[in-house]
């Protein structure tokens, strides 16, 4: 094949990328116009899943079958391969990749969702992703490095949140709350979990769809708080 | 957490950054030094895999244990992930991921086997997701944004290969050998197999360590012009 050859094909690859990328903007437009995607983010023992359990029945009661609860890693095959990755203590980056394959074929479902006009409620998402495996990856990549790596290999594959509620907590404080658990995993530990809450609030305030949360409060308090905001952009 | 507090973690975080990175380069470099990192890549039905195996039998007759034959993807619970990912036809993107957390666990067996001064043959690595899940891609996400986001998620993974044969040869030819074997994957098919081809040239342009082999010659022929190429870079 002549060099003239390989450039009329990829004269015809832009042209084809053009096309495509104009068809994925209008169906990501179309997704968002109709549902809604609520995400929820927190370290561990910020409350975050009991509060998208109680919400989710609040607005599945007001809105019967019109509310999705769906959570990352998912219960798939995929899920189940980053749930070994993390019991077998793969590397870093080999967990993160596998976090975002799951997430790749789950945000597919999550798009079907929303052009459905489904409100998404979704338990842990990329942001997840970015904090724990940017923690976890800081001292063999470095954090910079890390943080970009991690939101490349999740650009493409994901669907932008409506509005991401950041569970907000002291870390000792959500550690006193995971103590009152069995099997905690290997990333409760104060050292990390502050390195993790640190990441969060770097991309809460590059991102104004986050919203934070004072988790700190009563659970009460804080699902309130957290409705108002997603009544908010309903 | 105050704007300083975030500011003082990211200047600590920037600091180990520093000192990783150097750590990551003198390993790469030891490893670059005591080995030699062979890459087999080419489309379906070019001959490399069986060229890969009389080659290292060559070569390990000569070398007694200093010769390792490895190949993606890999005869591991993650290689297992990319079959089952391929067989299930889930996404291109989802597929692409998992192929790269099953190299991002290889690379560190074959990182290791250059530290010990190993000759590593690799049948298919890093240009070979570029190249067949570039073509997958190609349709939703672009060409370009293809390649680039499967370039960058490979990037931090990797082990740079000190040599990379490309076995090269017309597409028609590669099917016409395909057929008398059985069961062509979904990879198999001439408008494919043609893309795969270009993004393979693409990339043998971008990089010095590429070399090309007539693989339309007869194998004992093919054989002898690679084994050249890699006692060139003993």
């Amino acid at each position: 094949m002549s060099l003239r050859a390989i450039a009329d094909g990829m004269s015809a690859m832009a042209q084809v990328e053009k096309e495509s990328l104009a068809s994925d903007e209008s169906v990501a437009a179309a997704a968002t116009k109709r549902g809604l995607f609520v995400v929820f983010e927190g370290i561990d023992g910020s409350g975050k899943s009991s509060a998208a359990k109680r919400i989710f029945e609040v607005l599945a009661n007001e809105m019967p079958g019109r509310v999705m609860l769906t959570a990352e890693p998912t219960e798939t095959w995929l899920g189940d391969c980053v749930r070994r990755a993390n019991k077998e203590e793969l590397s870093g980056s080999a967990e993160a990749l596998l976090f975002v394959a799951d997430r790749s074929e789950h945000s597919l479902r999550i798009a079907q969702w929303l052009r459905e006009g489904k409100i998404v409620l979704c338990d842990r998402y990329f942001a997840s992703t970015v904090a724990y495996q940017g923690a976890a990856l800081k001292e063999s990549m470095g954090a910079k490095n890390a943080i970009e790596w991690l939101k490349a290999i999740n650009e493409p594959i994901i669907v932008q949140p409506d509005l991401t509620l950041l569970f907000s907590i002291r870390v000792d404080m959500a550690l006193e709350r995971l103590k009152q658990r069995s099997g905690m995993s290997k990333f409760e530990n104060l050292d990390y979990l502050k390195e993790v809450d640190l990441i969060y609030r770097l991309l809460c305030m590059e991102d104004s769809n986050f919203f934070t949360v004072d988790a700190s409060r009563p659970l009460e308090q804080v699902i309130r708080i957290a409705l108002a905001a997603i009544r908010a952009k309903l």
